[in-house]
C-alpha cells in the first residue's frame, strides 16, 4: 500500500513512522505546505518521497490528513471530489464535528473515515515525530457507520497494527468529550504559564525552584498555537462550557481558603482524589 | 550518626532511604503518629528502630522533622526545648514563614535548619517512598544566618552527599515562590479533577479517551488532603494572591474565546510557549 501523509508534523510524522514499522505501507509521500519540513521529514526518514497534493492524490492508496483542523474540512472534501472509489481517506484531527459536517453530503462520503489517535505531545514539526508513538492509547472512529466497510476494514486494521484499540462515537459525542478530557487541559496549562509568568518575576527561581508537579502541570503550555488555536476555534462551545466549569470550581475553592473553610476544602480535595480510581 | 525522623511517610521515608544509601547514618530511628506506618516502615527498611519522640529526641543526633507542616512548628519548639547544644534538628516542610517565627527567639534556634527539599510525587505514606528521591532538585535553606555554624555544614553536607544543590533564601521570599512554582500547581489539578468528574458523567470515557497530556495535567489531584491543606492554610495569601491571578488569566482567556479574538489568543498562546525556556 502506498500512503500520501498531509501536513508531516508531529501526529503525521509519527504515523510515517509507525506505517513503516508494522510493514503497511511500501512507500510514504508527503506533502506539507512547509518546504522546510519536507526536507526535515525527507532526512528523517519519515517519508520517501515528496509530491503536490494533487501528484499524490493520484497515487496514493491511502490518505491521511494530518494538518491543523481548521484546514482539514476543506482539504477532505477537495480530496473527496479528486479520488476513484478504490482510494481512502482518513484523517487525524482533534476536532470531528466541523469535518463531518462538511463532508456529510459527499457522493464519495463512505471512501472518507474519520479518526481521533487519542496521543500527541507539547512538540511539533517533523522532528518531533517518534517510534511507537500510539501504541496503547486508544483511536476513536466516528461516525463508522458513514464510511465503507472495506475502508473501515482497512483503517481499523492499520490501527490494530500499531496497538490502538478502538473505539466509536458520534462527532458530537466526539468533541464533547475531548473538550473535557484533552482541550481543557491544554487551557489550564496554558493559563498556568501565563500566571506564573506575570507572578514570578524572577525567572531563575522558576528553574530552580520547579519541581515535578509544575513540569507536570505546565508542560502543554508549550503546545504550539498552529495546532491549538483551531481546535478550540472549532470546538469553542464545548471548550467555554468547561472552561466555565473550571473557573467555577477554582472559584468555590478559593472562597473556601479565603473562609479558612477546613472541612470543605477537605472534602473537595477528597472527591479529587477519586479521579485515582479512573487514572491509576 | 544516628538520625531520628519524625513522620515516616513520602517525604521522610525517601530521606530515610537516602541517608543510608550514602552512608550519612548508621541507624534510622523512626517516630510517627501512626503505628500501622511505623509497622510499614519497619518491613519495607526505612527506619531501623521504633522509637517514642522523647527516647528519640534523647538518642538522635540529627533530628528531621517531616509531618504535615501544621504540625512542625510545634514540634520544632517542643524538640528545641528538648534538645543539648550538640544535636542538630532540621525540618523538610514545604512552608517556612510560621516555622521560623514561631522558632525565632528560641534559645537553641542556632540547632535548627530550615529547609525544604523541592521534591515530591502525589503519593503518600511510606510505601511511596523512593529510592534515589532527591537527587538533581534544588533544596532550599531558609535563613541559614540563624543556624549555627556546624550546624548548617551538617546539613548542607547532607544534602550536597544525596546530590541536592542549594539555595538560601528568607522564610517570607521562599513561601512567596513555591506559592507560585508548586502550591499553585497542585490547586489548579485539584480543581481540574473536580471539572472533569463534574462534566464527564461517563467514567468509561475519562479512563478510555484520557491522553498523556491529561494526566500529566490531573495527576497531583490525587495528592495527600493531610499534606496540602495545612500548605495551603499556611501559606494562605500567597495561595491566594495567584490564585486569584490564575482565576483572572482564565477568564481574559474565555472572553477572547467567547469574542473569537484571534489575535489575542494567538499572542496569549505564544507568550505561554514563553515557559520553554525556563523548564525545557
Amino acid at each position: 500500500m502506498k500512503a500520501a501523509i498531509i501536513g508531516i508534523g508531529l501526529i503525521g510524522g509519527s504515523f510515517a513512522l509507525a506505517l513503516k514499522e508494522k510493514g503497511v505501507t511500501e512507500e510514504v509521500l508527503g506533502i506539507d505546505n512547509s518546504t522546510f519540513n519536507l526536507e526535515k521529514a525527507l532526512a528523517l526518514k519519515l517519508i520517501d518521497k515528496v509530491l503536490s497534493l494533487d501528484e499524490a492524490v493520484a497515487e496514493a492508496d491511502l490518505i491521511v490528513l494530518a494538518t491543523p483542523v481548521n484546514s482539514i474540512p476543506t482539504l477532505a472534501v477537495k480530496i473527496l471530489n479528486r479520488i476513484s472509489d478504490r482510494q481512502i481517506v482518513m484523517d487525524m484531527g482533534s476536532t470531528k464535528q466541523e469535518l463531518c459536517e462538511m463532508i456529510s453530503q459527499h457522493p464519495r462520503r463512505g471512501r472518507f473515515v474519520a479518526t481521533h489517535p487519542m496521543w500527541g505531545t507539547e512538540y511539533s514539526g517533523p522532528e518531533a515525530a517518534v517510534h511507537g508513538a500510539f501504541a496503547g492509547r486508544t483511536a476513536v472512529v466516528c461516525e463508522p457507520e458513514r464510511s465503507d466497510a472495506d475502508a473501515l476494514e482497512t483503517i481499523e486494521a492499520i490501527y490494530a497494527a500499531i496497538g490502538m484499540p478502538l473505539l466509536t462515537m458520534g462527532a458530537e459525542e466526539h468533541d464533547t468529550h475531548t473538550a473535557y478530557i484533552s482541550h481543557i487541559s491544554h487551557i489550564t496549562s496554558f493559563a498556568l504559564a501565563l500566571t506564573v509568568l506575570e507572578k514570578e518575576r524572577e525567572e531563575s527561581h522558576i528553574f530552580d525552584l520547579a519541581g515535578g508537579g509544575f513540569e507536570s502541570t505546565v508542560r502543554l503550555a508549550k503546545s504550539s498555537p498552529d495546532t491549538w488555536l483551531p481546535i478550540f476555534m472549532q470546538n469553542k462551545y464545548n471548550v467555554l462550557d468547561v472552561l466555565r466549569e473550571h473557573i467555577h470550581q477554582l472559584q468555590i475553592f478559593r472562597k473556601m481558603l479565603e473562609n479558612d473553610d477546613l472541612l470543605g476544602l477537605r472534602a473537595s480535595m477528597e472527591k479529587a482524589n477519586t479521579i485515582r480510581k479512573i487514572i491509576d
